[in-house]
C-alpha cells in the first residue's frame, strides 16, 4: 500500500474532499427528505451518497478497508450533512438553484480527479483508473437511487457521470505522462467542471438509440 | 488478522449466532414468498437476508472472506431457513405475530452487538464500529427489500436499525472503557432488544422532516 | 494468492472468457436500450451485466482487486460490448432468438463452471464455491435488473442460475474427486448448458409455494 505523504498538498486536498462531501451529503439527505424518509433514512441517504462513490471504488481497487471507514473525519463529515438537512431542509430550499448546480459540479470534479488519481496509484490499468473516478464521482448517487428505489439518474439523463469520466481521463493520461500530480488533477478538474457547466447552462444530454 | 478464540463463551456465541441466522433466513424466505418468488429466488432471498449484513460489514472492515463465506455452518444454515420457508410456509402463517416479533428483535440485538465487537477487533474508528454494528443487524432487510423492488424498511418507519444502532453505541463504548466482551455485548444486546420491544409495543417509529 | 499458469487450456480458457464477456454486455446493452437509457447508461449496463458477477464473487472469495478490473482486456471487451450495442442495435434484433438463447447458455456455462474452479482455488468451502458458480453466471444479470429497477428475472421465472448453480456443483463435487481440472469444467459446463437448454425447449421453471 502506498505510504500517505502529509503535506501541503494533502492539507489542502483534504479540506476541499471534506467540504465536497458535506455538500453531497446535504444534497443526498434533501433527496430523502423529499422520498419521505424519516430522520434515520435521511442520514442513511446522505451517507451513502457522499462516500458510497469512494467506499465502491476502494473495495474495487483492493484498499481495503475503504478510506471513509478508516478515517472518523469522512463519516463524521457525512453523518453532519444528513443532520444539517434535518434541521434546516426548509432553510436548504432557499439557495438559489444555479449556487448549487454550481457546488455540486465542483464536488463532482473533485471526487472524479482524485479518485482517478487514487486508483493510478493503487497500480490498476489505466482504463480502469478512469472508470475508477466516474465511479467516485457518481457512485454515490446510484447507490441512493437504488435506494430510492429509481433508475439511477446517470443512466437516462443529463450529462453528470460522462464529466466525471472525461476529467479522469485527463487526469489519468497526464499522470502516465509524467506530469506532476497537482496540475495532472487540476486540469482533468477543469475538464470536468466545465463540461458540467456547459451541459446545465445548455442543458445537454446525451443521446439515446433509437 | 485476529485469532478466533475458541472458548466456551464463543461457542455459545455461534449457536446463538446460527440460530438467529435461521430465524432471520426464515422471516427472509417468507417476505419471497409473498413477493411471488421461485423456490430458488426464496432461497437466494433468505440468505441475502440472514447473511448479507455480515457480508457488507466483512467487506467494509476488510475482513475478506466474509466469514459467511468461509465458514460452511452459516450458508447451510441460511440456506436450511430457506428450505424450511419453502416446505412449510403455510405453518409459519399460523405462528403468533408477537412470538415473531420477539425473536426477531433478539436476532437482531445479537448481530448488532456481535457485528459491533468485530469491527472494533478489526480496529475500525468507533464511530464506523457502530454503523457497522447497524449495517450487521439491518443490512440483510436492506438487500431483501432492494431485491424485491422497494424501498428499504428501515429507510421510512419503524425503530429498527436506530435500536441495532443503539445497542451498537453502548457495546462499543464499554469495549473502549475497557469493560469485559461478554459484559459489553450484553448490555449492547439488552438495550437493542428493549428499545426494538418498546417501538414495536408501543407503535413508536422515527420523526419525518416536514 | 495461487499462481496463474499460462498454458494452452488457459489461453483457450481466456478465449472464450473474453467472448462470453463480448456476448453477455451485447444483451446487457440491449435490455439498456430497450431501457431508454443513454449512451453513457448502455455502456454501463453492459458492462455490470458482463463483469458484475464475476466482481461480486472476486470481493467475496477475497480475490481483490476483482480480476475484471486488474485485466484490461475484460473491461475493454465489455465496454466493446456496449458500443457496439450502441452502433448496431436494430441488427441485433434481426439475430434469430434461439440463437441469442443459445450462445447465452454457452456463455452461462463458461461464466458458471470457470466462477466455481476459482473459487475451489481460492479455498472457500465446496458449498460456498458452488454458490460461488452461480453468483458467476448469474450475479451481472441481478445487477443489471436492479439498475433498471426492476426484480431479478432469476427470483422469480425461468431455470437460469438453477442451470449454472447445477454445473457448479458438478465441476466443484469432481474436483474435490481429483478429477483434472479440464474434465470437471466440461462435465459440468455440459450440465449447466443442457439443463438450460432443456429449460428454454420445453419452457421449463421452477415451482413457486402456493
Amino acid at each position: 500500500m502506498p505510504q500517505v505523504k502529509t503535506s501541503l498538498g494533502t492539507t489542502v486536498l483534504l479540506v476541499f474532499d471534506l467540504l465536497a462531501t458535506l455538500l453531497v451529503a446535504l444534497e443526498g439527505g434533501s433527496a430523502g427528505v423529499l422520498s419521505h424518509l424519516d430522520f434515520f433514512g435521511v442520514l442513511v441517504v446522505a451517507f451513502v451518497s457522499a462516500l458510497g462513490g469512494g467506499i465502491v471504488r476502494d473495495l474495487l481497487i483492493g484498499a481495503t478497508p475503504p478510506n471513509a471507514i478508516r478515517d472518523w473525519r469522512y463519516g463524521t463529515t457525512a453523518l453532519a450533512g444528513g443532520g444539517l438537512t434535518i434541521l434546516s431542509f426548509q432553510s436548504f430550499q432557499a439557495v438559489p438553484h444555479e449556487l448549487l448546480l454550481t457546488l455540486d459540479a465542483a464536488g463532482l470534479a473533485l471526487f472524479a480527479v482524485a479518485g482517478a488519481d487514487k486508483a493510478v496509484e493503487f497500480g490498476v490499468p489505466p482504463l480502469i483508473a478512469c472508470l475508477m473516478g466516474a465511479v467516485t464521482g457518481s457512485g454515490g448517487g446510484v447507490i441512493r437511487d437504488l435506494l430510492l428505489n429509481r433508475v439511477p439518474a446517470i443512466l437516462h439523463s443529463d450529462i453528470y457521470a460522462t464529466a466525471a469520466l472525461s476529467g479522469a481521463v485527463v487526469t489519468v493520461a497526464l499522470l502516465r505522462r509524467g506530469a506532476n500530480r497537482g496540475g495532472s488533477m487540476g486540469a482533468g478538474a477543469v475538464i470536468c467542471f466545465t463540461l458540467r457547466m456547459l451541459a446545465v447552462h445548455y442543458g445537454w444530454s446525451l443521446p439515446h438509440v433509437r
